[in-house]
């Protein structure tokens, strides 16, 4: 097995796959990776001695904006062993943008490299605060006053089919909203399990809008290009009181 | 950390609890807790030699019939570490009775104890089949005519409530059916995040009378008795086409 790096800037670690963070593909869902994430830069976190309470005590948490990402033909099955990374890359008074990667334990074959961007939101006031030094310095990454963008995804249009999800307790997560992972689950469905089973995600980019509350129902809508060819593009919104929530856009692979 | 004992009859993992494995509360959700217990026998069979091509050889899988189980006051939050364990009881032509527990790394408290009944289905005849010999006597526990039963949900009778759940891609899981754990979401969901939020499980039983179909809306129906006492108890159904696919009994205990 290849080393882990474990620095303040850089943290990797060793995870088995759940079977229930895979799809019945065997592979790991979209919603299921992002969560994975989500955990090596927890990990990464605490490494540095920011945990929880030191991160609450400032009033505000992490929050997802967006990824975007790539995927490989070939992805991990349950039951593999894999090595989650992550790295900070570079912050300003607002934003922090971190890189994500799963690869195999020789670092021979990586499975995903994704980007996220992220901000801090008070949490009492449900609004952007500046991120305190205290919480940022840490990762030793460099200040930039202008941060790389991630893709935007693309215009869903008038043309579009939909439908409806009720967000159910079970979708509310430890900083009280719905996670983020979840709105992949409502992306996806829509398109099928005959689609899902004959496709593969290749890459991907998601942007938060606005937070989907506790009790509502949401709209997934979404628009299939090219459904029939090998490279299709599905194009997705999620709705919620009649505010966009989140825009993605996903590229597949069929499945050979 | 107390030692983990890993042998035929009983095999122990750490676990460290991911945030996605934890409700709002900040400690596992019954989904998860399940899923766990899957994923640690799921490792036991493949210590004594049973990996998952072996056991597809045989044209069936293992499939839980019911838990029942209680849980301690305290439970474990988001981060901790935690010991995942199980032990092969007793089986019979037909069924396998599974111990399971979730303690801290000392051994010293128990959050958690449940015992699950399998059987084995043929994947292709989606009926009952015989448990082969080399699948159950790797684990070397007792032959036993008569199984201890698990516990019997209540009866929920003519008056309750009721809320429908479309099922969705990605509740299916890599045995091509909606996932066990799931149901638990089904179940408790229509409680409302207030309830839920009140209070913790202090024990169940749940019993799989028949598999919910892709592509379908499942009914969760329930009954909450002592609703304003400190120690409520739930009764459900979940039911699909027409058939009774589950049933559970659940006492609660109020959040302190």
């Amino acid at each position: 097995m290849a080393e882990l790096t474990q620095n303040a800037n850089c943290y990797e670690m060793k995870h088995q796959l759940a079977y229930y963070e895979c799809t019945d593909s065997g592979h790991p869902s979209m919603s299921m990776m992002c969560s994975m994430m989500t955990m090596v830069s927890d990990a990464h976190s605490i490494f540095v001695g920011l945990d929880r309470q030191t991160i609450e005590k400032s009033g505000g948490a992490w929050v997802v904006i967006g990824y975007d990402g790539t995927l490989s033909d070939e992805q991990p099955s349950f039951g593999d062993q894999v090595i989650l990374g992550t790295k900070a890359i570079a912050y300003n008074r607002f934003f922090a943008l971190r890189e994500f990667w799963m690869t195999d334990l020789n670092h021979q074959h990586e499975y995903v490299r994704l980007r996220a961007m992220f901000v801090m939101m008070n949490l009492k006031k449900r609004r952007l605060m500046g991120i305190p030094d205290e919480l940022i310095v840490p990762f030793n990454s460099p200040v930039e006053k202008r941060l790389p963008r991630l893709a935007s995804p693309v215009e869903l249009g008038a043309d579009f089919d939909n439908q409806d999800y009720r967000v159910r307790y079970f979708d509310i997560d430890i900083n009280h909203h719905v996670n983020n992972a979840r709105y992949f689950d409502w992306l996806m469905d829509p398109l099928g399990a005959d689609f899902l089973r004959h496709h593969q995600v290749a890459s991907f980019t998601i942007k938060y809008e606005s937070e989907v509350k506790e009790g509502s129902t949401v709209t997934s809508r979404y628009r299939l290009a090219d459904g029939e060819s090998d490279a299709p593009t599905s194009v997705h919104e999620v709705w919620s009181n009649g505010e966009l929530c989140t825009a993605a856009t996903i590229k597949w692979k069929k499945v050979q």
